[in-house]
């Protein structure tokens, strides 16, 4: 049997961390659609940030996008985010909208740009400091698109020094999160494409350099709940990307596209010790709402991860290991599918009572009016966005 | 044997369809990498194209898309084509970058929309009757990104409302070429998503609508040349938007990513009959050249698809048959794989040369001097791009 | 809001087909696992089929397979199948297992080959008139391994033709069933890939002619969901065979591997009218259960239809419409998702009480002893499997 | 500009390893096709590769299976090779085809079952000390087909235990070949479904481990020349099970299905020394030739090999490196597909010459007389095939 208080201290405990790019506009390549009231400048993102916090209790931290976060004093925008009850998250480079990185940014042929990119990523280890951030982020959109465009090994040269340069950088209580991804937007060869490269990088780097794991950015029929696990009994899990998709990297709102997917992935995290603080893994979100509004999104989302945890806490471990022992495949899945089978909305429901605020994030936030106060105050200048 | 010069006759009346488009800028929703020299309207994209047609020999035709090749006077715009051996293509629509459209056109919910989209296909069909165009090429990005988002049979009663007005507004001399997308840039359902849509809509509107394959919208392990083939058969191919791709729809040059595959393609084709005029299919290019020079990029892929085509015309059909009725798997594949082996760079050197061109097209437009001198030419002004 | 009562009484007269071969052993290339017990003939499939529908109330209905599922006597097969509270479902030909057919059946290049192909047809709905079947259920293994090995529009040829012959051999009462397959067991072309080409031929054939839909048959990516509306929408789905997968054509369990796809694909069907028997949809499983114990496997596949089914009939229609029209998309999608997080595991054991049945069909069958009893019974002969 | 000679020497001395299994035969889970004259045991399977090296000249090494291969003497059997001009390859395990592996080999949750697969590991090592093998090339079937059927993480610590037990037995001159495959037979999750997995547990295992890169056991859209460059690059490859698909395992004849991609992976083996003996390298093939004739079969597929080899060779370096380092696009990608589009089989024809081999393997085999000749003798007993 489930300890239900254990599991609600759990759910208590639990930090998401929102992306402050997920409050401004985004778009595909055929489209960027503007919605109203969206955020123009850093602290605006905090207030919307603020808000989804507020009607969840469990989404304090956010992380920052260098350039898309660039001002000139992050102590001032740490002091806003703490008097709002936020901290400074994960800072994530950008490495792929300057002019000079259309042949890439550290593993570029130009041993100019990978100095300008190498440079780049420095800065983020200084506002790292400035923040007091932990964590820096490192997604490369470095690839090439045709066959003999470059050279694949010389490219990881170019990687591995990179990287090594950045990680003897990093101070006691920093970390280097290395994402990968399979394509997009390099269409021939990624530098990181999938999580062995990650890890073989990290793993020559150090302790201090993990593996993200974005849900999104796998091959068809990748099973990443295995990736999951195998990176935690390695220790080199050290977070999310949360988002779904049907296709391709949608980043749709997580738990959209496969509920299934995200119960079992939150199933080997909860088996493995991942929800524990001393674990270390960042559960963050990295999605584009490029039709929906992007609050009420972010707050759906944010529920939607809170409730593959629950069902990924009420899984019967005991009864599950005697199944699996037995050899029972029908029994052991049975017990892993009554828990994804239980309506947590209630107990979830209880959860945010005893957390002090209301039991209905998406009523909550639609009662505060906030969706309407943006619309009419936040008119000119310009939105944030992609690049913005 | 085959008849060598029946195959060089062939390639020498082969005709391809550039696209204005591919001109202009373009790129992935993380950057658009702009270009010196780009052209910054349609009388310039008919410039480069011509450059494309002096080079290859076999490309006078262009395809527009409207409104980014909106002009105030088509009679002068297609005039300004035959100057230059050019002749104006299929009309493209566009129904994806007016914010109206966010949640789809033809197959909005608002009826006021699907007004509005239906009028702007009707327009382009006012603009084929001015260029003397045949061909409407309709995409459409209609589609959802969430489950519930919206009803998918009452968007096919949408679409097929709005197809048949503008199917009943076509000239005798015209056609509706229906393309088909899996996703992107929606990313639940698309409205037209695979070519079985396409092809069960053009039977229903009638004769003058046919299907459009776009090389890089399917699943992964479509195998595209069996729908190349089935469509012949139920003579509902209307054409090809060319292009390759190692992932998602990637738009690199056609025949970059699997040679192979171009030619399993103009196989179906050239032995279905679908070189000859009379079949109507329109082999065009749909490309984005992010990081290539775009000009040099459209010549490679012309010649790759004259040097697929060569291949399939190769083909001993005679021994290919016998072998097939042989059950020879062995030969029937060797019989295949001898024309695909055989290197016909000499064969369309003769063909070029023949046809009072330079043997070498990639080295004829570099010594022609043109990249030079747009780039010192074209400045100042928008340059064009998705959008511009 | 959902008439609950309207739900049950859906719920109670579904009718689920299960398949006489997944009784049977089946393995994967590699290995065919044998377990004891397993059924030796037809008779004791239809035993075996009698425990489930005793423990699920839905389950009356048995596909035959011919010829693994021969018999001399198949009035005196239909009889022992009504003394059990059974029909015999659809007849399933089998064109895949006779050495002849190594490069095809009705496809295949050498007529006399084709002409067995389609006396077998035949005689398959010879015994539908002997069994009182009303469907006769096609899948081709037809195709070709390599490039070149056959002709794509010759095959096309030859499938309409035999198709032909078969579908003006069928009564009043009765249907034929078009599966299509994108691979395996042919690697290059397969004759009937995608619903495309099955709607094609079945259009021709006419109103007696039907697709069906197996939902670990398509391409990674595809919108199974989106197939079965439009099918509906043009009355042409005749049925499903279901089972589920992570990667190909896995047959596993129905609602195994994304039960959030099984809802979305029930919604559809519940919403166009689907589960109306005028309709006539047939809900067939088609699935292996190569490691698992088969009789509870199949209890369980029935309950996950049932679980699917339940969802969608309380999705909340009139809310989903007024979301979907007034293009609220974080709305619309939480009216869906409310029923599919909703437990309905209640509900169902409510509505097997009501049907006079055990509300735990798992338990239920456990305490049967039928385990037990066909192990100790079912000794000697040869166990039925795929070829036996 | 390459060296013609240097060219020519390389590829004289490449050696292509043929798989003893797939001389016998194969086929689907819906039917193995048997084909007359099929070797009977492992000496006559070795008598038919003997055919494959006369006819190629490059093809004189053979791994075997145990048990397929299983005989009381193998130091007669590698005297019958060696008189033959053949060599014995990898022992290749089988930890598949016994009931006790249905539920995993060295993962199961059985230590009984366990230990029987770890002596099967190290009887196959006995073997290799038999025969003079120097490669034990471990695929294991294991895995799951349902989410909770076992636990990922403890299946890999029984994994590494199993590993490190069979690594600490192998003598001074072997390695252990670790592949990985990304799914099938397992349905859920395999215990090594990727090159990263395979990687982690050959960096703990030591030096002697290395990494199989089997062409057929990818995700789609996966970039397989990018694996075989990181694992030159850490020295961690050590070999390829050479085979082509079109959409999961299809175990097609190499090059067959994308002959551009077989030739883009070569390219990185040729760039990065991995044609070299020093490096290690097994160029093996692991196909099953289930419709067409067997032995013509693999030597189609030896000249595959050769042709995209060959092809690798003649790519210009330097002229590749320049343009690369220029960041030319276009040029670098020219330089290499010159060299893809050259008819190699002239070049071919030279070598084999120089060899005092006939220039055309398939004309030469056909000639010999061999195919009608074993269908005459081998008549009686029972043919090899998997499990036989």
């Amino acid at each position: 049997m489930t300890d239900l208080s254990a599991v609600k201290a759990a759910l208590k405990s639990q930090r998401i961390e929102t992306p402050s790019w997920a409050y401004g506009n985004s778009g595909t390549r055929f489209k960027v659609f503007r919605q109203e009231g969206v955020p123009r400048n850093p602290y605006e993102k905090l207030d919307d940030a603020a808000q989804v916090h507020a009607a969840t209790g469990v989404a304090p931290i956010v992380s920052l996008h260098i350039p898309w976060d660039l001002t000139d004093d992050y102590a001032a925008l740490s002091t806003y985010a703490k008097e709002r009850g936020l901290t400074l998250g994960a800072i994530n480079s950008n490495l792929f909208q300057d002019d000079d990185y259309k042949l890439g940014s550290v593993a570029n042929a130009d041993p100019a740009i990978r100095r300008k990119a190498v440079d780049h990523l420095l800065e983020c280890v200084d506002i790292m400091d400035a923040t007091g951030s932990h964590d820096l982020k490192l997604w490369f959109a470095d690839g090439t698109n045709y066959p003999g465009q470059d050279d694949i090994v010389t490219r990881q040269d170019r990687f591995a020094e990179a990287l090594a340069e950045v990680y003897a950088r990093l101070g006691e209580d920093q970390r280097m999160l290395l994402e990968y991804k399979l394509f997009e937007p390099a269409f021939y060869t990624t530098d990181v494409p999938d999580w062995g490269t990650s890890y073989a990088h990290c793993l020559k780097l150090g302790e201090k350099a993990q593996v993200v794991v974005d849900t999104g950015h796998h091959a068809p029929g990748t099973n990443i709940e295995f990736i999951v696990a195998f990176l935690l009994r390695e220790k080199k899990l050290g977070g999310f990307d949360f988002n779904s998709r049907f296709y391709a990297d949608d980043d749709l709102m997580v738990g959209s596209a496969d509920p299934f997917q995200l119960f079992r992935i939150m199933h080997e995290v909860a088996k493995n010790n991942g929800l524990a603080p001393e674990t270390g893994v960042a559960f963050m979100l990295d999605q584009c709402h490029n039709i929906e509004a992007k609050i009420p999104a972010i707050i759906r989302s944010v529920m939607n991860v809170q409730e593959a945890t629950a069902k990924a806490l009420l899984v019967d471990l005991n009864a599950l290991r005697a199944a699996q022992l037995a050899g029972d495949v029908l029994e052991a899945n049975a017990v892993l599918m009554d828990a994804y089978n239980t309506d947590v909305r209630p107990l979830l429901a209880e959860v945010r009572t005893e957390l002090g605020i209301d039991p209905d994030p998406m009523a909550a936030y639609r009662a505060s009016g906030w969706a309407s106060r943006i619309v009419s105050e936040r008119v000119g200048g310009e939105q944030a966005g992609w690049g913005a």
